[in-house]
């Protein structure tokens, strides 16, 4: 029972499985912290639930059975919708067949194809599980391609949790990060300055889709930041690398940055690929090609067909209802919802990135306390929100929906009102 | 149809999908060098399939339509066979509930507490989804915990495809290797004379849990060495680091050196954990609890529950038939045929390794010319061989699949009479 008095979103149902209190503490008994990483619910608002037991389209339930229209999708791999018919059906068949075998199936020739066919700045594909392992992937190919080691990163940008670039520094030598330099995203001349730095020995420029740091507001690459980046990587003979696992296939089915009208050398896919079968992919342009036979990267799952019957059924979908303008539809239903609430409340906040990938921050609010109220009352009306990551939709959220979430953010920004003058 | 004139082992089938030779084809032009890593064909001796059509139990059908009984269980990962059914049926109950979702659900608590309460080196759990995430993440966790910076690897071990650690040096930094020092395995003065070297700065002796290097005869470890490998990072506070990523669940259920006695600080499993479902896992004992929890390693898949409930399903069913002693049995049986048909051919060959993980290699056969021969024999009669990677038993290889596969090794051990006396 929340303070307003609403009614804890809870629903009918089994109630033989544990509560997410007692797996918690199972859990803290036998998994470090209780949980690793990013999923790690302590990172959240008191009241977040860290175990879950069902999910159906844009609804995920808890494991006290509580149910939320999903604002995270998973943390991005759910773009069409949790326990999507079409892409599971895919997925079933081929199980029924096989999945991890001695080698790939046809499916992987039909996905690197595809992928090839959509994504204009592919010649050919390679498949990995992880997002981080096509990042390290990308890096390596550059490195192989170009016989050099300098790899630019925007400074803040995730790409993964390999020792090179985890945002952590347990665990982590100064080694592991000799050849990476930094530039801020959205600034030709920092850029250009890391580049004059790496000298005759830059391998590649790594970016994200668009700039989606963790607690800041988010922005879309401005062209001639894209521009400088795409000259001065072909200037120094070095591979111009998109991270697109978080944005890809959300933004534009072709690549995110195809509206800016650039191409990138290399292109790290994974989260939506396969609608939350676990896939990466690395797509890259010819000159690369050679490089990528060499680099010896491969996994033990990595040609398992279910996962790339999965993406093509995605892919699929994706382009038969034009995804990304169904979900920037929502999106901005969603951004129009809270900004009038906003404004009706005379509480000031920032709404930022693509409408795709939500992130809302509040004024004058240092640790994003505020978005915590505003996230904590929100999810006792039924909508999981996150107050400082980028949010994802996914196609499964209708009007409904986005009507719904915005039912609980009304009653989060009165709290977040109450907050402010209280 | 071989020159002994044995029938291709053709199956009658669906003959809508496209074959090996079209799909390499496709593959060539979107893929490249046509596939990538340890499941490349070419690796292999003419003949071998590049793509897989379906699978069951112990068998395997290539593209053509040509069933094999499979010996390299897609190089680990199946060890109850190829489509469990009580695996696959746990994966499917939990996919009809939720996959992945915006965290974990009650079966990783389930799994971390069955790993925990069967290998008794674990008092915690923590799960990834590549065997190289898992030992990744050991060296990472043993170096937050020690502040030390030196990994001891022996020459020759494979431990994954990071940068670290890929046996291809193509895409790699000296700086990516500078703290990974070098050891004999099964050479206890090597490895002490390795620690020396590291001196104050040892944070971990990573080992496999036997020799099994690519083309080079298994050796299991010496109790020395093992002890050697324990008294060592003890004395030093660095962590034992048992790679079980290959071994893992077909030698022994509570981790492959418990046999010895010796029990390491960090365990790495993937493979056969979830019986084809991609897992991975770390165990840890306690004093590497801490280091766990602040090493920030996590993926978009990592919580995703039904490759976990597949997990459950492998280790119930691995322990109900105690696994490891029927795929010993079966690669008893193995072996003595493969001996006696050496014998009665005059053909002098080495079996070394544990039973479930055969490895043939001949007497003087430098570059494995004689190995080729035959394997590439023993695939045209229906047995998928390797003539230089160690090779994987399931529990779903009965007496009838270890005799149909000796049917095949016999046309092939006859071959390599006649390449030795042609």
């Amino acid at each position: 029972m929340d303070r307003d008095g609403a009614q804890s979103p809870t629903r009918p149902g089994s109630t033989s499985s544990p509560d997410d209190q007692s797996l918690r503490a199972r859990a803290a008994r036998v998994v470090p912290g209780g949980m690793w990483g990013h999923q790690r619910a302590a990172s959240l608002p008191d009241g977040y639930p860290q175990f879950f037991r069902e999910a159906d389209g844009c609804r995920i339930v808890d494991a006290d059975g509580r149910a939320y229209v999903d604002l995270m999708c998973s943390w991005g791999p759910i773009v069409l919708g949790h326990r999507h018919p079409a892409v599971e059906a895919a997925a079933d068949a081929q199980r029924r067949l096989g999945d991890c075998m001695n080698g790939p199936g046809e499916a992987m020739v039909l996905l690197a194809e595809r992928l090839v066919e959509t994504i204009p700045s592919a010649d050919w594909a390679m498949f990995q599980k992880n997002g981080g392992d096509a990042t390290t992937a990308c890096v390596m190919i550059a490195r192989a391609a170009t016989g050099r080691r300098k790899v630019l990163v925007a400074r803040g940008s995730y790409h993964g949790v390999a020792p090179w670039c985890t945002p952590s520094v347990a665990g982590v030598t100064a080694e592991d990060r000799a050849h990476v330099l930094h530039f801020d995203y959205n600034d030709q001349d920092s850029l250009a300055a890391a580049v004059r730095e790496a000298g005759a020995d830059l391998a590649a420029i790594l970016v994200t889709a668009f700039r989606h740091d963790l607690g800041r507001d988010q922005q879309m690459p401005t062209v001639p930041f894209a521009r400088a980046a795409r000259e001065l990587s072909a200037r120094a003979g070095a591979a111009l690398v998109l991270d697109d696992v978080r944005a890809g296939f959300r933004l534009d089915l072709r690549g995110s940055w195809e509206p800016l009208g650039i191409r990138p050398d290399l292109s790290a896919w994974s989260k939506a690929i396969a609608n939350g079968h676990a896939l990466a992919a690395v797509t890259g342009a010819d000159w690369l090609r050679e490089a990528a036979t060499k680099v010896f990267v491969t996994g033990s799952f990595w040609t398992a067909s279910a996962s790339m019957a999965a993406a093509l059924a995605t892919l699929e979908e994706l382009h038969r209802i034009d995804a990304p303008a169904v979900m920037a539809r929502s999106g901005l239903r969603l951004r129009e919802g809270i900004d009038a609430q906003a404004r009706a409340q005379g509480v000031r906040l920032r709404q930022s990135g693509p409408p795709q990938m939500p992130l809302v921050l509040f004024d004058d609010d240092p640790g994003q306390k505020l978005g915590e109220v505003f996230c904590r009352e929100a999810l006792a009306h039924g909508a999981y929100l996150h107050p400082r990551h980028n949010m994802f939709l996914s196609t499964a959220h209708d009007d409904a929906a986005i009507d719904a979430v915005l039912a609980a953010t009304d009653a989060g920004m009165r709290a977040v009102k109450r907050a402010r003058t209280g």
